[in-house]
């Protein structure tokens, strides 16, 4: 599978490789980045002396790295310098597949597994880019109307990054797989799609009179689907570079 | 707090206590069921050789049970007679939370994270009522309408188990928390909800014609909440236990 690498292509390891159902999985970086750009909710899962967490938490991604905010593993990070092996996860659920047998039901989803080693982010500069790149990467252009984080701020904020080192996706799209010999059962068997849509804005009641609904936030229209939105936003943060 | 230990109440030990945030914390039964029950998506968080995974996957709960279909770890279950450590996660993105300055940022979401040892069911009875409950916890009564799984079917189905030891949920709700010195900018601040909702059923081609959308689906209505949904389907299948 690998034995030509690709440069798009994450490296395939008995860690990434698919274990079940490798017929949905791709390990391009288009597939990856197309996953993990389209949310904003990640899972991380770490360990501590044996124990795993799985800690959900807001990430955003700057080309193979990936960052998120300090958790119950920033104690733990402090004292490894060398780092802590992390696996992050994004998941996209996008319908409810109902078959004829319990068998073949399913779900339709797009999920993107990340494996890579996390480290603070602690030299100062870096810090100061990825607290504003928090708040770019979803609302770009936000950080320029916004006063500059205060040191006692930023000290208070952890930021956890790791550069991908080996990635899977995993998509599932389409209808119902049943066995031929249960298609004629007068069963109703189907899709019912789900979606993650915008809700319209609510301002903060305490915002003075006058201040309209800013330009940059003119994507986040009432009724978008979340994961386009959110691309898209990526898309624009990248492009304002 | 736990000196008077509630027996509605979850431990709290250091595995579980939130370590930031602890007043969005909660540690019952009712709180920690709430947000597990309205989802069908969790994550599920374990270690191989020191290495941690994070596989998103389909959940579904008895009383303090936790179960979910096999995966990578499977293999590694096998050999472990005593069970392997588990973190299984269930999250919910409820909002955007836009603030006036970037350390304010945040959104609104509930969680929940359950600890536990995970072991595989592989006692025939409690397999196939386990098989029985993914489909009828989801779509109660359902099973009653399909054939039953064939014995290949079972046996290509690794079914995981658990039962709660500890867990916590977590949730932020409401408006933007800005410092008061920050309120009068002239910056637009709030939330922008999201929500995750039912479209049109997509019927498979091949269902015979005259197949009404059955009965058992009646609360699967286009436009619902997929949380709400799912929250009802729990509480139905436990009515006809």
């Amino acid at each position: 599978m690998n034995d030509r690498p690709d440069p798009q292509s994450f490296p395939v390891t008995p860690r990434n490789r698919a274990k079940r159902l490798h017929e949905r999985a791709a390990y391009d970086r288009d597939a990856v980045y197309a996953v993990i750009d389209a949310s904003l909710l990640c899972h991380v899962a770490y360990v501590i002396d044996g124990q795993p967490y799985c800690t959900p938490t807001i990430h955003w991604r700057d080309g193979d790295w990936l960052f998120w905010h300090g958790s119950s593993a920033s104690r733990m990070l402090k004292t490894q310098k060398a780092g802590l092996p992390v696996c992050l996860t994004v998941a996209h659920l996008d319908g409810l597949v109902l078959a004829r047998s319990g068998f073949h039901h399913s779900a339709n989803y797009r999920s993107a597994m990340c494996f890579g080693t996390a480290h603070i982010i602690d030299d100062p500069e870096e810090k100061a880019e990825a607290l504003k790149a928090v708040v770019d990467r979803f609302y770009p252009g936000r950080t320029d109307m916004l006063r500059e984080n205060d040191p006692q701020e930023a000290k208070g904020t952890m930021v956890i990054g790791m550069r991908i080192e080996e990635a899977s996706a995993k998509i599932r799209t389409g209808g119902v797989s049943d066995d031929p010999a249960d298609v004629d059962a007068p069963v109703w068997a189907g899709v019912i799609p789900v979606e993650t849509r915008l809700r319209a804005p609510e301002i903060c009641p305490k915002v003075p009179e006058g201040v309209p609904f800013p330009d940059h936030l003119g994507h986040f229209q009432e009724g978008r689907r979340l994961d386009e939105v959110l691309t898209e936003s990526q898309a624009l943060y990248e492009k304002q570079g």
